[in-house]
């Protein structure tokens, strides 16, 4: 898994909502209803990962879920991280 | 809900195994066999937290979950932090 170049990551993060680099990372803000809308969707998000075997970075806080996608082994950004991201958002 | 004294919190520390105190927060840091587990073991806390009404902020990070209490509504640690990380411990 080849770490993407910065004119890769421009190109892929502008056809993804709602998500924004940071570095090596790609983060993505929900904001849900409450603590329980905000379990729920941390439990898809997990179902996701697994299923991947590609699994980020996740914080709660009350009604607000921060994911932080990387590809920790390659030392970068890779296309895996934006095939999780492009699931993720399906979510809506 | 009042906010607990120093000396107060130094006490209540002590008999609660695996938490530190981290300015207005106790913070508790645990770590599964893998990310399955840490979502098993998230969700038993949730489950805790919306029981007691009250929300730890709960960071995943693969099989290391990081949990952090306090009473932001009283504006530092209340008896509701010691008695949600009390039931948190003993999930073991």
């Amino acid at each position: 898994m080849s770490v993407l170049s910065d004119e890769q990551v421009s190109e892929r993060l502008a056809g993804l909502d709602g998500w924004t680099r940071q570095g090596d990372s790609i983060v993505h803000v929900a904001t849900l209803a409450d603590f329980k809308a905000a379990m729920l969707y941390v439990g898809a998000v997990a179902y996701l990962a697994e299923s991947a075997n590609h699994h980020p970075d996740i914080a709660i806080g009350w009604n607000t879920v921060t994911l932080t996608l990387s590809t920790h082994s390659a030392g970068g950004l890779t296309a895996k991280d934006f095939a999780l991201a492009e699931q993720i958002s399906k979510l809506g």
